[in-house]
C-alpha cells in the first residue's frame, strides 16, 4: 500500500535537513548573541486561542480538530498567542523586559504555492515590557544581524518601516473615521499584491474618490517629513508623536550601523489585527517574492489574552521565502558543510571484523564520528567508500594488527603511518 | 479572555527549554558519532498511514482531522511510517545501508499520566538494508552510548533483549498456532503491567491451563539456553536460528563493551505489530517507570508501505520518561549550563546611551552575546543585573569614554582595566 505525502508539506531527506538545520542554527545564534532566550509551546492549543486576535486569513486557515473529550483544538498557525498565554501565566515573576525567541513549526491550511506551504518553520523574536522605540530598533537590528550574516546585502534586501500609529493619525487627519480604520488596513496591506487599478477602485469604494487620492499620494511618500505636504501635524498631537517615534527609530538604527538596510515606507501595514506601533517588513529588492519577514509593536495583545496592559514588539520570519531567496542568490549550497566523519575503520579480511567493531565502539565512546563498512570488500573499494563519506582518516585493520598496530591514513594527504593501537587510543588527536 | 493550555501538553519556558535542548543535543551528538544522518518529515500525514501497521493502541490515540479538501489527515503519533514512505520514495538511489535518525515531535490522544503526555519528542534511529545482527547490536550500542554519556550506569538501567523470532518459535513448539500469535503478543507485552494473577487468568483464557504454565515458565527464563529445559531446538530449525541470533547479538555487544548494560529477557515483546526479529527495551533497575525506550527489527514494514522487501532495525526513545529518570538520579540540573553572556555594556549616565547602543551592536555583529540595560540605573544596580545574567565581562561606558576609552571588568575576578575602545574592538578576545 503506497501512500503519498500530503501536498504542501516537506520531506527533509539528509541533504534538505542539513540546509534546514543551517538556517535554524543561524536563527538561534543571532537570537542568543542579541540577548534573546529560547522558549517553545505546544503544537496545538484550544481553537479559541486563534479566534481572539489573529487576522481573518489565519482563522480561515486553521487545521482544527476535536480531542476525545470533544474539546475544540487547533494546530498552531502562529506562536504569538501561545507567547501571550505563557507570559501572562507568569507575568509577576518574569523579570522585564522579557526577550524571548522561538523557532516553532506552524501549520496553515493554505493553497500551496511558491514560498507558501501548509507546514513551515518560523523564527520569532519578541521583547515584552519595554515601551521605548529602542526595543523596536533592537528587533529590527537582530533581524538584519541574521540576514547580513547569511550574506544578504543592502543590494539584496530592504527593511521597509512604517507605523500603525502614524498611519492611523494620517488617515484620521485625511478624514477617515476611527471605526473604518481596521477594514481599511486590510485593503492597504494588499496594495502591492493588487493591480494598481483594482486597488484604486476598491479604495474609492471604501472612502470615496477625493480621500482615495490623498491616501494613494500618502502611501507614495518617500520620507516621514514629506507627509507634511498632505497633512500637518499639531505639536504634541498623535501624528506629531508618531513622526517623532519613526525618527527616533531611524536614529537608533543609524547608531546600530544598519541604516543602509532600512527605508521608510508608508505602504507597510501588516495584515495581522494586533499591531499598534512601529511595523516593518523585509523585502527582496527585486520584489519578486513575498515578504521575507515582518513584525512590529503590539501593545494590547497580552491584555487581550487576559493579562495586564503590557507592551510588546516582535518579528516573525518563515523558512520558505528565505530559503528561496538564499538559493536564488547562491548563498545556500556553498555554506552547507558536507557531512563530516572522523574515522572510517576498515578490516582487510573478514576475520578482523570483531576487532574492527571493538575499535569503532571505543572511538565512538571517545566522541569521534566513526563508521565501518558492513560488507567487507577489497581495500580499494572500502577506501573509495570512506572517501565518498568524506572521512578525515581511515584506520586499516590488517596484518599489523596481530602485533597491536593499526595503519592510519590521512585522507586529505594520502599519507599513512603505522601506529600502536594503545598509543593511538590514549590520544587519538595526537596522530 | 484567559485560555488555559491543553492538558497533557507542555510549555517550555527558558529554563525547561534549556533542559529540553540539552536532551535533544545529546541525542543528536550520539547519533552523529555513530554514523546516523538526520531526517524529518511532516507533522501530519494521511490518516491511512497510521492504520496500516501501527499497533491498536496508536490507532485509538490518533489526533485526526480533515483538510479543506475533505481529506482525512492525522498528526503523527510515531515517525516510522513516514520513514518507510520516505525511504520507499527513493529506494533505488539511496546508498545502503541507510542509517538515519530523527527527533520528531509526536502527538497521541492519551490520558496524561506520569511519563506519558499527549505531546512529546522521540529520538529515533534506524538502520535499513542490513540483515546482520550486527545492525541490531549497533542500534543497541548507540542507545547505550547516549544513556552512558548522560551519566546512567549499569546500576541505574538495563537493556532487556529478546527476539520475536525466538518467541514465536518457542510458542509454536509449546503448541500455540501461528494465527494466535499476534493476539498473544499483545497480552504477553502487558505481563509486567498487570498483577500476576490477572495476567495468569487472561493467559489461561487464551491458551488453556497446561500451555499457560509453560508460557509463564518460559517467560521467566534467565538465559537463552535455559529455554532448552522447556523446548528443544532442532538443528537448523527456526528456534535454533533464533537462539544463534541472540547469542551472536550478545557477543557483538560484548565486543562493543556494553555487556554490563545488557540482559536477556524473554518477557520483552514490544506492543507494536511490526516487529519480526530482535527486540529490546531499556528499563530503570528499580522498575518504577515505564520503558525508557524500545526497539527492534522490522523486516516487512517497507514492503507493507508499498516498497520492496528490505530489512530494518531501529529504536525510539521519548523525552518524558527519560527526563523523569534523569531528574530522579540527580543527573539533570547540574548538567544544564547557566545562561551565558559575553558582555554586559552599561552606561554611567543617560547621555551615554547612544554610544552604548552603538558598541552593543558592534559586539553582536562580531558574534559576541551582548546585552545592555534599557533602564539606566546606578552603576552598582547595573553590575548586579550583569552578575545575575551571568555576564563574563562588563563594559562600563563612563567619563573615560570622551577620551575613547572603556572600562572592562572581569566578573569572575572583579578586576577591571581601562582599555582604548579601538584596540578593544580590533580584538576583543585579547583583553
Amino acid at each position: 500500500m503506497k501512500i503519498p505525502p500530503v501536498k504542501g508539506t516537506r520531506d527533509f531527506y539528509p541533504q534538505e535537513m542539513a540546509i534546514h538545520n543551517w538556517i535554524v542554527d543561524g536563527w538561534k545564534r543571532a537570537s542568543l548573541r542579541n540577548g534573546f532566550e529560547e522558549y517553545d509551546g505546544p503544537i496545538f492549543e484550544y481553537l479559541q486561542m486563534y479566534q481572539i486576535k489573529s487576522g481573518d486569513e489565519i482563522v480561515e486557515q486553521l487545521f482544527s480538530f476535536k480531542d476525545r473529550g470533544d474539546r475544540d483544538l487547533a494546530i498552531r498557525p502562529e506562536i504569538t498567542p501561545t507567547l501571550a498565554r505563557m507570559v501572562n501565566q507568569r507575568i509577576n515573576t518574569l523579570p522585564k523586559p522579557i526577550k524571548w525567541f522561538s523557532v516553532p513549526r506552524l501549520c496553515r491550511a493554505e493553497r500551496p504555492q511558491k514560498g507558501r506551504l501548509r507546514e513551515f518553520f518560523q523564527w520569532n523574536i519578541d521583547i515584552i515590557g519595554e515601551d521605548s522605540v529602542l526595543a523596536d530598533a533592537e528587533v529590527i537590528f537582530t533581524t538584519v544581524d541574521y540576514l547580513r550574516e547569511v550574506g544578504l546585502t543592502p543590494n539584496d534586501i530592504k527593511v521597509k518601516i512604517s507605523s500603525r500609529k502614524f498611519l492611523s493619525a494620517v488617515l484620521k487627519k485625511i478624514g477617515i473615521s476611527e471605526e473604518k480604520l481596521n477594514s481599511l488596513y486590510g485593503l492597504l496591506d494588499k496594495k502591492t499584491k493588487l493591480p494598481a487599478e483594482a486597488f484604486s477602485e476598491a479604495l474609492i469604494q471604501q472612502v470615496g474618490e477625493r480621500i482615495s487620492e490623498q491616501v494613494i499620494s500618502f502611501m507614495g511618500s518617500q520620507s516621514v517629513t514629506s507627509v507634511e505636504n498632505i497633512v500637518k501635524p499639531d505639536a504634541g498631537g498623535e501624528l506629531d508623536i508618531a513622526i517623532k517615534e519613526l525618527e527616533d527609530c531611524a536614529s537608533r538604527l543609524g547608531q546600530m550601523g544598519i541604516s543602509d538596510y532600512c527605508v521608510f515606507d508608508p505602504g507597510i501595514v501588516r495584515g495581522l489585527a494586533y499591531y499598534t506601533g512601529i511595523v516593518f517588513e523585509v523585502h527582496d529588492i527585486q520584489g519578486d517574492l513575498r515578504a521575507i519577514c515582518g513584525g512590529g509593536r503590539f501593545d494590547n495583545l497580552l491584555h487581550d489574552f487576559g493579562g495586564p496592559k503590557i507592551t510588546a514588539t516582535g518579528m516573525g520570519m518563515g523558512d520558505c521565502v528565505l530559503e528561496i531567496l538564499l538559493s536564488e542568490k547562491g548563498l545556500l549550497n556553498q555554506k552547507i558543510s558536507a557531512r563530516s566523519l572522523d574515522y572510517f575503520v576498515l578490516p582487510v579480511a573478514d576475520n578482523l571484523l570483531d576487532d574492527t567493531i571493538k575499535l569503532v565502539a571505543q572511538l565512538r565512546t571517545l566522541g569521534f564520528k566513526t563508521i565501518f563498512s558492513y560488507k567487507s570488500g577489497s581495500l580499494s573499494k572500502q577506501l573509495k567508500t570512506a572517501s565518498e563519506r568524506n572521512a578525515k582518516y581511515c584506520i586499516i585493520i590488517g596484518d599489523e594488527f596481530k602485533a597491536g598496530d593499526i595503519v592510519l591514513k590521512d585522507m586529505s594527504t594520502g599519507n599513512q603511518k603505522t601506529v600502536p593501537l594503545n598509543e593511538f587510543l590514549a590520544n587519538p588527536g595526537k596522530f
